[in-house]
């Protein structure tokens, strides 16, 4: 059984995963990134997880290759990271040739949301379906989009910036420079800042305790005041799912696509935007309308948009997967994994 | 030389053009629709006048199928019209089964804006690129998505409804049941309407002399308004600009196509509505941003947002084009005409 590596390089953590071609987890490595030690240093920490790895499982299959996610602009001509404010440093620099010669193996450099939809597809939400759209909701808003099988990179690699969909044309400004971005108003970011506002105007008193005395005020305790029954924590995630009825309902409009997923941090909050969600792709998109699970007769084509399924390790098996397609030929999609559900260790190989 | 024919069937007019394989326009008929008459009397017409075209080409060479394209959802699976709001009658009926076995020859039934797409695709502005998404601003606003010079259909037919985008959330309410889509911001129908409302408040005098004397007051009235200096003439295009640019950003944000074409009726207003669309895009899109004609180096890719070139005429040509690709190698992208300008009559022909 051959195998492939996969790489997800945050801005915290680096993980480091082997994958078998099927889609069992051989092996799962976890390494807190020391991005302020230089471009370098996490490199060489990079390289020599991975080849520990290559090491270990020399005897169990041929290595496929090595997939790496970045956050960031990738430019796929020439494989190098195109921006990426959380890397400073890596501007302009060949990851992908240099960490090729070093390790002596195909490596595939990939913006971090797009290696999650192709995780899930490979073996999430999307695993049935050949065309999707993922929004990976964490500290931004990340997109990527599936077209037959494959990532649909755009002319430059900058497709997919879905975070940066205008949802409200005079909303909150956004680092890119435009007004209310989805990012603005979805990320794990936007969420710690919509409850904060509340609680500004004196709108929450629980939403202002947890301000005052957790010092990690994050979108996970607003989440849990929102289940609770906080108004103002609920109102917060009401927006979160408005934004994203809007963006998800143009992308509907526009590409009749089968499937839209929600991943990322935020979407473990699903229980608390999905109502307002679904109400405004109700409104928004006559597609979604005809073709929701609920509306179609069965067997009839639907438009489907669900929580993503593999949680933080998407990008994880999705950077595995990216050299296992360059191998296949081009025109036939990947077989479909029967078994190996993600996740599953091989017996005995940790 | 193989040719092939178009219909645009419209709400008023049924077209008919005969068009070489390289793109040369052969001839072109132009018919009042009498769509009040029924369904049946509309197809007869058609087959009657696409008979006429039949048999004095006969010895011209050989035709290789007949593309129509309606407004209207179609249901690419079985050749149906879905809905079409201007076609009353024609739900559900096999139009593209009808008419092959009626005229004996391969029939391809497409939506207007689609097959707009595919003309400016084929021989307009969209000649030099395999990607582009096309806007087509008429009395509503339909859209195109070319992916790899085929359009792209969705699942069931529905990708590319363009004018269903969200532009402003709380917006002018929508037929579709939405609120703020760019139809209501952006075809032809929404001009009269913001420039009647500019009217009711008083806001300028020539406008409101026009509404009251001009029997058709129209968007062409409004336009020439607005290049004549009048302020709420410019606004109502000014507007126009606004939503498109929202819109067009949030396409070039996901897709990172190289072209968006803008096209139909209003797009003769082009002068009246692009220094605000290319404002709103410069704000809302990044991505355009570092990839507009303006702000690339030379030799790279840019993002190229334009007005269509072949007027009226793209829904035909774009017809004519569809059995020929049916034809071709799906695999293999239909030839770029080097020679055959649109709309150049072939000599002798006509």
């Amino acid at each position: 059984m051959s195998y492939a590596i996969g790489v997800d390089l945050g801005g915290t953590n680096l993980r480091i995963a082997a994958v078998e071609e099927r889609g069992a987890l051989m092996e799962k490595v976890t390494l807190g990134t020391q991005v302020q030690r230089g471009r370098d240093y996490v490199v060489g920490q990079m390289t020599d997880a991975i080849r520990h790895v290559i090491t270990k499982y020399q005897d169990h299959g041929q290595l496929i290759g090595i997939g790496i996610g970045v956050p960031g602009f990738i430019d796929m001509d020439t494989g190098t990271v195109r921006e990426s404010p959380n890397l400073p440093g890596w501007s302009d620099y060949p990851v992908h040739k240099d960490i090729e010669s070093r390790l002596g193996t195909k490596v595939v450099l990939e913006n971090d949301a797009n290696a999650a939809a192709m995780g899930e597809k490979w073996l999430g939400a999307g695993r049935d379906t050949n065309d999707m759209v993922m929004y990976t909701l964490g500290t931004g808003v990340g997109g990527g989009i599936v077209v037959d099988g494959r990532l649909w990179h755009g002319m430059n690699g900058m497709a997919g910036e879905l975070g940066h969909h205008t949802v409200l044309p005079d909303g909150h400004p956004c680092g890119c420079g435009n007004h209310g971005c989805l990012e603005q108003y979805a990320s794990a970011t936007a969420v710690v800042r919509m409850a904060r506002e509340a609680v500004a105007k004196g709108m929450s008193d629980a939403l202002a305790n947890a301000s005052r005395n957790d010092v990690e005020f994050s979108s996970k305790v607003i989440y849990q005041l929102a289940i609770q029954g906080d108004k103002a924590a609920q109102e917060v995630f009401n927006t979160v799912g408005r934004s994203l009825g809007i963006a998800v309902g143009n992308m509907v409009n526009a590409l009749n696509f089968p499937m839209y997923v929600i991943g990322g941090g935020v979407s473990s909050a699903w229980d608390a935007f999905h109502d307002s969600m679904f109400e405004e792709l109700h409104t928004r998109s006559f597609i979604y309308r005809v073709t929701a699970p609920e509306a179609v007769k069965p067997g009839a084509k639907r438009t489907i948009v669900t929580r993503a399924l593999l949680g933080s390790d998407a990008g994880l098996f999705g950077a595995a997967r990216l050299p296992m397609l360059v191998n296949a030929d081009s025109a036939v999609p990947a077989e479909q994994p029967k078994e190996g559900v993600p996740g599953t260790p091989v017996a005995g190989t940790r």
